[in-house]
């Protein structure tokens, strides 16, 4: 049978192009003996694979020119040779940008859709939630009455910090790139302010107006000129959880800003940076409890879809203009 | 009775001036009930003053022009009508830059001269000491077998860290400003490797040349490039202790240099800034071991003495060439 992959055509310089993707046809082998056979429901795209096709040092190796574009995925076992899977199981993994793939489990894991639709394997209970759930409470740990101070809130993990944020007894401002973005966190998430940055020349004073207690922890998924106007009102004590820099990723030349270092002398702060991966082994307890939530309706999510899988570049290249409210994804089959 | 005492006259720019500092002769009052006459045997100089005469934001208010200038003292009690205190008693405290004192005890100690000199409650068992202390143990964190690195190596603060990570069973690597002070640091205090700052064109490959390892623990005294170099070069779970930023303190504008905090995540890694007062209630611990550790022969000090409180300022300046060896300490009282 044949599959459609989307693979690597060129290593981006700047922001990415289509061109930089190619949409291919392979013929997939038969399983073997352990192995099995996946359909693609949803592929996921995240900011941080900017980093994967990036000659940049990194904690991975760069994904090469001419292989399958990575990232998350989620569908159906077609036809099974492993013990663990069989015909049907949902699964959810990393098998990359193409319609089918013949994998042999590692880093595949079964997905329990009575507790949320499918979709949310690479949303609100997948990469994205505990990235949100781990970074905020075990590196940022918000105490109950603290300001925390959250960049790009409009994502898939922005919006879910602030949401444990306010169940934790936070107060809780966002930035963000829309009105939309910003209507939709404070109407439907109940974040206390947030503020399009698009909007603000300067962030000093707008911070200042939005968190007139000062910032005790700020989830940074943006980095740049606002993350240089954090450090300067940040509180005593106060934790920079270093999650996302999207607004470097792009750089050709390694970018330039304030030095920093000196803020956290005088404010005895620390600035920390995670890999969600790190946590693995506490992902089923976070999915426990962020299901609760769902179900509390404590929590609420919101996905941006785009059907088909040759429009994957344009969803990854899209969260660089910051297109998505709440987890981009695209959608590949249409139930 | 008279003492001449220096007050800031004018608010530097950028490196502090001699004619920043003015030298002027006032009358100092009997002690009134309470009260008690100190004369000063040792003065320190240290970088953080340069904050102190500045009006950038900090932990504390500035000095004011006309004001006795700030900073730890030493002494002897001349004449008490205080209870806890007694003519004769070695006090150590932070009554600034003048000859004699009409203090209220506030903020000042007994030290006990028979565990090491008068002038070492200025540098090993005083400030720097618990800087040094408190900023590798706690902040840091070493764990034998990891290799620590020192900026700002040479002076009070750097040469006790490099000292303790050696106890401790660490590998130790510093940076210092000078030929001299290289040798002194691997000679007599038995770091591993030191470098001089000066002779560098490039901290990348000097780094990896001196940190086969990488760096698991970096003590930054200094900032700036080094510490920008030293960014890309630290290790899984490394920790950036934030002492001093020595070579930013006399900026006129914000400097400017590479965005850092991408590193951090990558590294999962993270820089946390400290103030020694934070750690006052465990001094005494601090202080006891230090002692212990002089007694054994396994923390050695330096001392770089100027006499006469008219070369305070020099003294002061001097700090930012880097012209002291351990502690710098200004001598009122020759005996």
């Amino acid at each position: 049978m044949n599959s459609r992959q989307i693979v690597l055509a060129a290593r981006p310089k700047g922001l990415p192009k289509e061109s930089d993707f190619r949409l291919i046809e392979r013929d997939v082998p038969e399983p073997s003996e352990g192995q099995f056979l996946v359909r693609t429901h949803y592929l996921s795209v995240d900011p941080y694979m900017r980093g994967r096709i990036s000659d940049r040092k990194s904690y991975a190796e760069p994904v090469a020119v001419g292989e399958v574009m990575v990232g998350g995925t989620v569908g159906t076992v077609l036809e099974s040779r492993h013990d663990r899977f069989k015909m049907g199981d949902i699964v959810v993994g990393s098998w990359g940008w193409q319609e089918f793939a013949v994998v042999n489990g590692d880093g595949i894991y079964p997905f329990n859709t009575s507790i949320a639709p499918m979709s949310t394997a690479l949303g609100v209970l997948g990469m994205p939630g505990m990235t949100a759930y781990f970074g905020l409470l075990e590196i940022g740990q918000p105490k109950s009455g603290e300001t925390v101070l959250v960049s790009g809130a409009g994502g898939a993990v922005g919006s879910l910090v602030g949401q444990i944020a306010k169940i934790r007894g936070c107060r809780v401002v966002g930035s963000a790139g829309s009105q939309r973005k910003v209507d939709h966190l404070v109407n439907d998430l109940g974040f206390d302010a947030v503020f399009n940055y698009k909007e603000v020349a300067d962030y000093g004073p707008k911070l200042q107006e939005v968190c007139p207690n000062g910032i005790d922890v700020y989830f940074d998924n943006v980095g740049g000129p606002l993350t240089d106007a954090v450090f300067t009102q940040i509180n005593l004590h106060a934790r920079i959880v270093v999650c996302g820099q999207i607004a470097l990723y792009n750089a050709e030349l390694p970018p330039e800003g304030p030095r920093l270092l000196w803020h956290l002398i005088v404010k005895r702060a620390r600035a920390e940076g995670f890999l969600v991966f790190d946590f693995a082994k506490k992902y089923a307890d976070a999915q426990r409890q962020i299901a609760q939530w769902l179900r509390d309706g404590k929590v609420r999510y919101r996905e941006t879809l785009l059907d088909g899988l040759e429009n994957a570049p344009r969803a990854f290249i899209g969260l660089f203009h910051g297109d998505n409210l709440g987890k981009q994804l695209v959608r590949l089959v249409t139930d």
